[in-house]
């Protein structure tokens, strides 16, 4: 009996820190010289979009020179002769961090193939909730699977669909995938980007001197002296070759549903999206916050890095000072000291202590930026309160997380979501805090795009939020929802 | 001929960012199952004094176990196997950052000897005046040296000394050196503390349930749960065994001189020196800054991270937004691409990127701690007003640094110092900036300790703003400041 | 114009020492709790097969485990945890030297896949001759190769057979591939095992207690304390379960031409090979060497390890003493030294030295196994001369090689053969020899099988001496020998 | 109490392969450009004397440039940098296996020192019988050792020295130690080289150009194509600079007592030590072995591949085929499996396997060099034995050893001995041979000298057979046998 299926092994996606992560982000060049170069610092520069691993493959004319590793940027394209070996004029890279995929080396992007017409190499953000789906049709027509990763779906589609030039196979798999994806691609001739229907996932285009660029936030412009020239389109595709850049827009037209959860967390605040500038739009949820949910205090303070610009906004609001009550030590190495039980609780201290002297009898209202699990901001207050500080009042600058997303971020499952098990007052007694208040729904697009949320046709996507996904879940209509998608148990780096 | 001197070969210090360097965070712990990995956490908490190497030493009873290693504290002793081999309830421990003695492994502290008594393990943080001055004396008299470290200088006098008991050949040793130690050492049956009698450099005695902790910084007591005690006095030497604490002054009484420039920029923002928080000294720097030169502008912005408190203090001061105008990419990497000529300056955004959206047509005032080479001011105004700021207001929190330091801060020599070679107004021209002003001393000494400097006899160590060093500066009378200490050129890590 | 064809970009396999080098060896083991420890055991005393890279999957009734990597078996599986991650009772294994495929760690076998049908491992010895051709047919409809290995072909046979069961769908794929392959492969149910018809490259079957065993050679099966059993038969498909051990036979039956090379150098001289002990055989060709060319002399020497026993049956032949007249050093590390030009004719000592006092003034038999570019032997050739030798006649155990072998041992394009360029005598001026023997065709037969070569059926593959390949060279025909198959030029480990 | 004594904490000094291991080499070279490079080519060929850790030191007119590392020669001088960075016309190197001495990196020679004369690096091979003492003595005068090397007793007995020259000083440190000693030295003028005054262990010089060269054996030489000029005389000190070589005899003159343990088993077969050619010595005694205890039988085989050269003396003397019954494989990693009980004992199988269809049915004499504990023989004999050998006589070319050596050698101490603790008969029982015999002490001197030992004045060191020492056991002296020189508990590479 060979033909059994395949045993079911959950893997759930723990999550370190109680923060949801971002999965990837792309960059992609044409043109240039130094494409490889380029394409390190960009990649350094969307570093906070995937630190798990990083790769950029180039084509030099006659062939494509990938390097990919586990690891930061910096360390893995420091080395000088690493980016000699990259040659060629056109260059694309990823970060990223599993959300689909294990977090073995075979499963890091971009990935590369040798099809019929050539070679390709494609890098992509996001996620497709139809992908187990197509895998299976794929596998069951003789389609051989080497990783875990969606990308590789996009792959076999390329080679298996009928069309004849690369742009019309390319497009014939855009048309199977649901999702969300910001796509690179690079082949002997050509770098093409692309972008779901709905826009979920960012996507810009740049231009330094002769070269395009595309990148998944403008802040990777920026390092390399590039000019923003626009976001790309939802469903629109890009190639860009010697004879410049076309445009097509192969897809359904569809209204732009973006994620809103960029806005409040994920992108860098140097980053201009869809003609916003993240920070500022942080510090009006935090103003909005204020308005919504202010309560007599001494002082507000964030919590570090992230709850930063809603908590000046916050302060600039109700007129109270901005103060760091809240240290971070930038220094936090990969793995640390697992200490016997009786001292394993100093562990949160690790990467933040509280500022005694600032905190001792003051009235604060502490801004986070959202809250998962609710572990982390339930030792925070009590660092705080430890710290001497009269009342703690947790404000966040998003509304409460009930839902997991399928779009490419990676939150936990809906058990392990505090906000879809407890109501606001349970959250707070759980986390410990004087009172607690998440911005509304409402609030949250006021501060974003200056209109309340359209319920008959929303603006954004807010499933985490809301629950109203606006794709089809296609994989999980078949109840099997954490599947292992091969049965090889591949552990670290091999 | 054997006996001809040594080739003079000069290494220049090169700083790689601009700043000042502090060199060591040291700590020692005694009578406690898990000194290792309480060592360890607390080194952490101090890694901002040091990233280049950190080191522990234990005592376990029959042996002493080290573990050194270049690198990161979270990375050299978060293996769980590294603090299960430290055993003992005492120990030593020590992050830095090389100011004399080359990056060799040979020189990362605690270092250890075998004694005519038993083993010692010591660990310093700062700078002997007459090193190598007692180091051309013992070893004409027949002593090896293995390191180049301050250090083993120490190790020799006391190995030397004509004294009967550990800790009559210590102050023996003390009596000898002159300069800035805060130094712990570890015997088979002591754990032994000692400040120099300026008390130049913080060290701090906490207590953690029956154990006594002696550390550079009270943020080391904080990760671990200690409660801070006191600072220990300037030229107190503190002796810890199984009979408790032993305090004796051995050394002439002086009256103290602490580094000013601590509360400038080296310490941590969340601990408290000499009964002040740091955090708070900082924005008092930053308002005295705004009292003394402030100009029409429409924000303040620090240059993250360290300049934060005071431009939070400078904005409270004068009712201007504080505003994120400079983002930090914490990611960076040990080392990183070194592109072709052409696409080198763009380094500097490796660390930073300006937040073009917030800067475009505005008059900001930039607030940072210090200015050094220059070479980092100028290319970060230059990036605030390729971003579109309309005008670019400097302002620095500390003098200008017109000397180098002698007692363990990591500055260049004076000719390097951009403050050295030109006044304020040329090194605005230099840095680019519309205005440039720097805190008066003072304005610094008020925001400090709320009295100007008394000239006769100044609270503080501030040679490197005045020129007036509180101890002979031995090893500079003899003309060879930076002659070569060892032969050996020894290059990485062995 | 994307479906430009690749661009050829041939690579020349250079020998590093001037000797061919065998590929890999494989191992296969079902029904026992020590799968991997025995098979990592096993595959090292196959090392002398393979020496560039090793790779174990087991299977523990749920998941396939895989550990891969460059370098040898002790390195790789030396360390406990990584047998103990290799968890359940069945495990293949293999060790390598790259013919075809690159180095990089995506072609270090077994490679793995997941089917429709569920996993599958793949491993092999041997080389099709009509890989490329079912490459490019598989590819254009669709395939996606992510290896350059044969055995990537295999899977995609297997993946695309209509076949329903697995064994259908192997023997299917085993019905297209021609060459030579001596095969293992591990399912969620069975360990498969296949030889080619024309039994090319060695295969045998054991047994350990109640488990089966299937390796390359019988060296193997000693290390464990396993028993021989048999060889496998050419064109036999082993298929081993829970059931015990099936055979079958699917292909056309052949006769039997098993590689005649093996006997010669690579085997290991303690294994027995269709019931000949290796051993034995190469001293009845070095006796057959002396019947055929002897001259007088006062001693026979080998050129170690390979030549020792053939040199041992050339001295009992005639009666002189067998004497190291070359001492080898077996400590080389993997890369050394590449001095300068004036010193890096040194560079042959770094493996032998001439025992000088042996050599003086003596005439010298020298046995060898092989000639391949001629440039060790000339190198050999100089240093006993230069030792003192008065004359060096030098006698190698296999005829000239005049070909290239298309079946799985990495020799040179005929072109780099010496023997392919010149006749005997030109290669004796050419290496420096007072006299130079090959034994000869039919000698080489007589002391393996007794019997001269039946030319109208040889019994064994000789092509590499004989220019008779016995299958057609499919690859070849279409003229372009050493066309890339991928155009990624992967260098170094991933 | 800090004056308590070190706790003694014996460490055995197990022997992983039941074979005494030779523990140093050493190479030195003056006035030639490729001082770096030549000395890695002759450390290499002098790699069977010490392969745990290498290292050389050279200079370059104003610097020491030293690199050293744990491993093999080939890895750790094998990158063509290394060698770069290793500038200058002269150099030492050392090979060593570690006798005293932990394994720690810092333990690795040369060991380097700046003296108030400049820079000296020194490495040497041999053992110090009074190291122990001298080092306390120097401790309790205030010296500090950082390593646990005798080669840093050497130091500091210069550095104390009250001589004015340097070879005054190297001459007064010469005169107070005691034991066997071959030393290479480098200072900024000078290369210095000395041997014991009894010469135990051997040190030859040589010649290659304009350059001379100092090393253990004349295999070193035969690698770089040098010329052997003669051995260093017992007791000769050898100081060459620009103005050529200067021989001195500073000690006062004894009788040589050359270690005739080199002759059985330690040198390499290719080497001329004392105008004596090993393998010819080799091949002696094992005729000797011969004519002392031969017993009927069908074959001579060897335990290789140091049993080799004494097998074919034993076999051409007694007209016996010499065969290769045991395989050797190479290729045995650093570490191995360490499988469950059941299997491990197939570990001795990791380096041999008999080769069953020669043994089967024979009666073998098995030839060796030397029983130590005696756990290898009797392995080997079984091994011999299951693979159908009809009687197994083993024959070893060397006495019984019953005693340990402290001149350099890593023997076991006497209780692990197997010799030390029964006579032949019961030797023979435990290893289970039919017949064991080893060869006479006057049957090897006559081999090694041709002449029986003369008591009175013994011309060689065999204590290790005879107990009669050469020299005071100084250490010995006090009872404190293995007491532990550092309390450091220093483990693995730092």
């Amino acid at each position: 009996m060979i033909n059994s299926p395949p045993v079911d092994q959950p893997v759930i996606p723990w999550l370190d820190n109680g923060r949801p992560r971002e999965e990837c982000g792309v960059f992609a060049i044409h043109g240039n010289q130094d494409a490889a170069a380029l394409s390190a610092l960009g990649l350094h520069a969307l570093q906070h979009r995937g630190q798990e691993a990083a790769g950029i493959v180039s084509f030099d004319g006659h062939h494509f020179h990938p390097h990919r590793d586990l690891g930061q940027v910096g360390d893995i394209f420091g080395d000088p002769s690493v980016i000699e070996r990259l040659k060629g004029e056109a260059a694309i890279g990823h970060v990223r961090y599993s959300t689909s995929g294990d977090p073995a080396l075979r499963n890091v992007q971009p990935l590369y193939a040798d099809f019929h017409f050539g070679g390709l190499a494609l890098a992509h953000n996001g996620n497709l909730t139809n992908a187990r789906t197509l895998r299976q049709e794929l596998v069951s027509r003789g389609a051989l699977f080497q990783s875990t990763s969606d990308t590789e779906v996009f792959q076999h589609l390329i080679a298996t669909s009928a069309g004849g030039r690369l742009i019309d196979r390319f497009t014939d798999a855009l048309s199977q995938v649901e999702g969300a994806y910001s796509l690179v691609a690079l082949s002997r001739r050509k770098v093409i980007a692309a972008r779901d229907p709905l826009g979920v996932r960012p996507l810009s285009l740049g231009r330094l001197g002769s070269s395009w660029i595309v990148t998944s936030e403008s802040c990777a412009f920026d390092i390399i002296g590039a000019d923003f020239v626009r976001d790309v389109d939802p469903g629109e595709v890009i190639v860009i070759d010697d004879n410049g850049l076309e445009s097509i827009k192969p897809l359904p037209k569809m209204k732009q549903r973006f994620c809103i959860f960029e806005y409040v967390y994920f992108a860098r605040p140097d980053s201009l999206i869809e003609d916003r500038n993240v920070y500022e739009v942080r510090k009006r949820i935090g103003a909005e916050l204020a308005r919504e949910s202010h309560i007599a205090a001494d002082m507000v303070i964030p919590v570090p890095d992230s709850g930063v610009p809603a908590a000046i906004g916050y302060a600039g609001e109700v007129g109270l000072p901005f103060e760091l009550g809240l240290i971070r030590n930038h220094y936090v190495g990969r793995t640390f000291i697992e200490p016997r039980d009786e001292i394993r609780h100093l562990g949160v201290k690790l990467k933040h202590n509280a500022n005694r002297e600032q905190l001792m009898g003051k009235r604060v209202v502490m801004v986070d930026d959202s809250i998962v699990r609710g572990t982390t901001a339930k030792k925070i207050v009590e660092m705080v309160r430890q710290a001497g500080a009269k009342e703690v009042h947790l404000r966040i600058s998003s509304p409460p997380t009930t839902q997991s997303c399928f779009y490419g971020i990676d939150t936990p499952e809906r058990r392990e979501l505090l906000a879809a098990q407890h109501d606001v007052e349970g959250m707070r007694a759980l986390v410990g805090a004087d009172s607690l208040a998440f911005v509304s729904v409402d609030g949250l697009y006021k501060a974003v795009c200056g209109a309340a949320r359209d319920k008959a046709s929303p603006q954004f996507c807010d499933a985490c939020f809301t629950d109203e996904y606006p794709t089809s879940l296609t994989d999980l209509a078949d109840g099997t929802e954490k599947s292992q998608l091969s049965l090889l148990a591949e552990i670290g780096r091999r």
